[in-house]
């Protein structure tokens, strides 16, 4: 093994990124080196790359970005017990302390210290990554790689879905990002009666009517609400799950929701939000939930079960491909708006027949 | 409208049943006729018809069977207020009292007081059966007239399923009766990781493998827990699902569940059943439910959502489908143990042809 | 029986009520018709007097205020089976329709069709009350009148707390109005490690000290963040019961609510509340909850349990008795800020000796 | 400090102890060397003074034994990082694999790999104990030592009491050794409506009244059934936590729970145990759970605020204060049945005015 590797670097604090040679990492006794076979690119990457206001707060450059990955392990410290070589595996990028209140009680996922690699720490665009042995999820073979890559926001959509009943609810998705169409999917597989794909974008919608929602709906022309309304006997959905984190889509989520329902919030905003107390949630009784990150490690056992029972067919997700050297290109892409998931292999590009296409929904 | 009708009626205390023209019900200002299109024969009817122990201590003879239907209303009281004429209806044949502690805090399914339509009062195995509005289940035309005549057993499926988490997890079901063999329809449908049927008789495993069970295992020849601790990684199944009611089945069923996973006890038997509490439930720290009936009425929500949207595919199981005259060839058919749920037609046999065979699994 | 009865009514749309001999009233086949032994005075009541736009959008005069009350069973109609003559009881004011998926679910205290007697139908300040049969609550001897009277706002407090886990979590409460004050008994009552009472009106902070709140904090005075995180550790309190319904207590609700705790709200506010989405719930994972009502019936079991075995001490809260031909004045000392609950004796005025002061806390 | 330390030492594989000098323990880089300033003595360490076949199957002497204990931390190894000299602490003895399933998804309590200090490896019934840093348990100071010292059986108490709904139901206790005493004061704590002592040992019953238990039943004298239904209205108990594990007490536990309720089984039992689960569970639609050990942390978290802010008064169940030297007589005053917890000071008695006698209730 060479003692460089190409990676992926934001390396000073402005917009932009560059491809280059840096040093391999160096591990603690702890710590497990992944060869990395695909990353996927997030949403964060792109506030990464244009250095965005919250960039600006949160990010210490020279930085590798990339929190999403599947690789295999090739080295690891003296104190790792459960890992070897060769083993396929992803990682839990949301590294908790272990000792706050959260930690010690089931909630890692909200630690009061946690450290995200990719984002506090290097990441996983480049040929090599470093994880702590606690962080590693070691894999089933029967896991397709593409799958593999994009646990992370797949377990987004697992850990929304499963915060409440999904089994026989119906169920809106607003906001068909990634990990609002992998909802789609998730909510599917785990039984919901209906579910309510909501989204302006029209290239999301397609896909979103490719992940199989019953309803795909436009709310910049759909009357929304009436057609939630119509389509539920006047009672709106069991389930929101609120993946845009734009105010309109916040607004609708708590119009559509039904009395008792509850509405999972997961996309971001940075603008505020105004809600009637009284109205919206008083009266009606509904709960509502932060979601933040996938709970550690429940969601990973069943996002994994679902996968290797074949459960959930992602593959319209996964519009783009590319080589590590292309990543600027993948981030013009994106910003676009015609892509979803980009996918990036920075130890060579793998064609796209890896894909298993053959899922039972 | 004649003023008899043909119904299936146990007689006197004794063995045997009689097809006979009785008088036609009357109703009260709070009840409504039903004509019946379809009812189905469960065990307990078996239990009449032989009249053992237990029939002997419960049935107060004349009486007419049957709890599992559907139909369409033809008259009600001057008091009922949600049910039109022609609704296409079911009912839960568990009248709650509806005044005990358990009718007032959401578990009228283990009522104080309830009495069973066509265990205590005359049920649905004739051409009309009378039901109080409260407990009539309006049905979506879209639910096939086949499907809605099992909904009380698909109901114990359903309930004994959603009782606790079967998302992503792995189930075992002992004991493929039908509701045994509809939980397999069920637990798929809601996202069940993997489903392992365990079944001695030969017919009933070879509908569990068309019910798409992962694993279909005969415990007579199978080395049961073996084979479910291979599956697993040796940690047993997350869920089981109790549905035979024999000792040896329910031996199984703390073998194979795994640590903290839980135990939902629906089979009836008549035997006790003796356990090392320390090492079966305490040290694996497990849950045990009993499961009775459906939930009033959440389960009918549940179930009516699924079907409507064509989640279950329930066609295996139904085997027979007999013109009311023809009772006796019924249980007949039922004691060799080839059939699973057979279809009566109080009103006239329809062709299976009404069964849509499209749902998507 | 005379065929008139004394009762405050509001006459017409305006400011104001009247007291005066009205008929008694009339009853269905499944009504009670209650003698009121003290009836309680709730804000909606002075919402009603002062004929705010609320009213004036909700109420239809002529009508008879009054939901908190206890009394004694005169007559029935002639399908009441579970109510005798002479009962000590009361009732919940909400009527739910029975028939909505929210009251076949279980949730019929948010059900779509609610009907309030003494909001939407004539209620308790009288000395005779119509109530539904299914909606009398019968209660034992041992709980004093006074607290019988006061069942509807201590059923808030307990729905809130007991709507999450409240046994050794440290309980901020925000807003000390009656239902605030009995929450601080309640979350006593049930284990709670440490409660703090919030709220800027000094009559209702000393109550609060008696009702034993570990903490009673000032936010016109005192910086209730700091003083909260420094009692918690830094960390938050787990459980915040929201009931001021002010903006400023629902900012300081979100400001100290610990990662992964609940905010449970129950104050109305007519003003809109703006929210950081992403900082106030999404990184925090909290969970945020709707309470309306009292659940039917788990919150009458719960909090009858309590009074009759002495879990509670309320007698700091009621602050004033007057008859029923000082209605007016009871107004006007509510409006001072100075009093509590107040109590109201329709058909005589009962000495204060009839509350027992002895409960075990 | 000097090189050895006095202990006792189960030497060889047969009955009884020795007080003895040994060499102090050493410790690993993540360990924590405690200095013992109270330890209590449980049942099991009656089994491994006995030699009964349960120890001899699990115990490899040489072993210090000893479970429940609080002390002083005196040194640790260089990658401890959370806790300080001189801190006041007790620690978690099941030390759990962390790698498990069950260890990964909030069961560590039920890890399949789990070694018990005192148990699989030396214990407190020492001057001192080595414990790693994960299972250290840091204490306010304002928590009593003896209290302290008894943790392991207080927090299988609340772990029972807390493993399903207890606020405002009754409740049974089957068997009054120390945990089924700690779970009287924890289900008042706690708001249980009533708390239902039932115990054989006179000695015991004696504790449960001074506990506080509404209800104090010998089960050989009392018809226990019919003295719970009488004082339940014909019900049953909401809740059954099982301490006894005696095949008598687990008979009545299912006789006595309602429909509905649960049964929470602690006590461990090596006779076998037989049921008719169609009568005893499934009709009733109860619910069983294995209790094991505490969760963590929660149950940790749970314990040690109520004690804090003083909500359990204990002290009746601490009969015994011992010098270490008199272990075996502790053995012989256990065996009498006369005492509940003994407290042994292997580094100097204290007085009992250690121990504050002013908790609120």
């Amino acid at each position: 093994m060479r003692n460089t590797m190409l990676a992926v670097v934001k390396p000073q604090a402005a917009p932009g990124i560059e491809i280059r040679e840096v040093k391999r990492p160096t591990y603690g006794a702890s710590d497990v080196l992944v060869k990395v076979k695909v990353a996927s690119i997030c949403g964060t990457d792109l506030h990464i790359y244009e250095w965005d206001r919250w960039a600006q707060k949160r990010i210490h450059p020279p930085l590798i970005p990339g929190h999403e990955f599947c690789g295999e392990v090739v080295e690891f410290g003296n104190e790792v017990t459960n890992v070897r070589e060769g083993d396929f595996v992803s990682a839990e990028m949301h590294v908790a302390c272990g000792k706050c209140l959260q930690c010690r009680t089931g909630e890692a996922h909200i630690c009061q210290r946690v450290k995200i690699i990719g984002v506090d720490a290097d990441g996983a665009f480049a040929e090599y990554v470093v994880i702590p042995e606690s962080n590693i999820w070691r894999l089933d073979p029967a896991i397709p790689q593409e799958y593999a890559s994009i646990l992370d926001p797949l377990g987004n959509a697992v850990h929304a879905a499963l915060a409440g009943e999904i089994a026989a609810k119906t169920v809106a998705i607003t906001g068909c990002g990634p990990i609002g169409l992998f909802s789609i999917a998730v909510a599917r597989a785990l039984g919901a009666a209906q579910v309510f794909a909501i989204e302006v974008n029209e290239h999301r919608r397609r896909i979103a009517k490719q992940m199989k929602a019953d309803f795909t709906l436009d709310p910049a022309k759909d009357d929304v609400t009436s057609l939630v309304m119509e389509q539920t006997g006047g009672l709106g959905v069991d389930v929101v799950l609120e993946m845009a984190g734009h105010p309109q889509a916040i607004r609708t989520a708590f119009d559509i929701v039904r009395r008792g329902g509850r509405i999972s919030l997961l996309g971001l905003t940075s603008k505020p939000v105004s809600l009637n107390f009284s109205e919206d949630i008083i009266f009606k009784g509904i709960t509502i939930q932060g979601i933040n990150g996938r709970r550690m490690y429940q969601t990973w056992y069943q996002m994994t079960a679902l996968l290797k029972n074949q459960k959930l067919d992602l593959h319209p997700v996964i519009t783009d491909r590319i080589a590590i050297e292309d990543f600027s290109k993948g981030m013009d892409r994106l910003k676009t708006g015609e892509s979803s998931k980009i996918l990036v292999y920075p130890n060579g590009l793998v064609s796209s027949g890896s894909l298993r296409r053959d899922p039972v929904g």
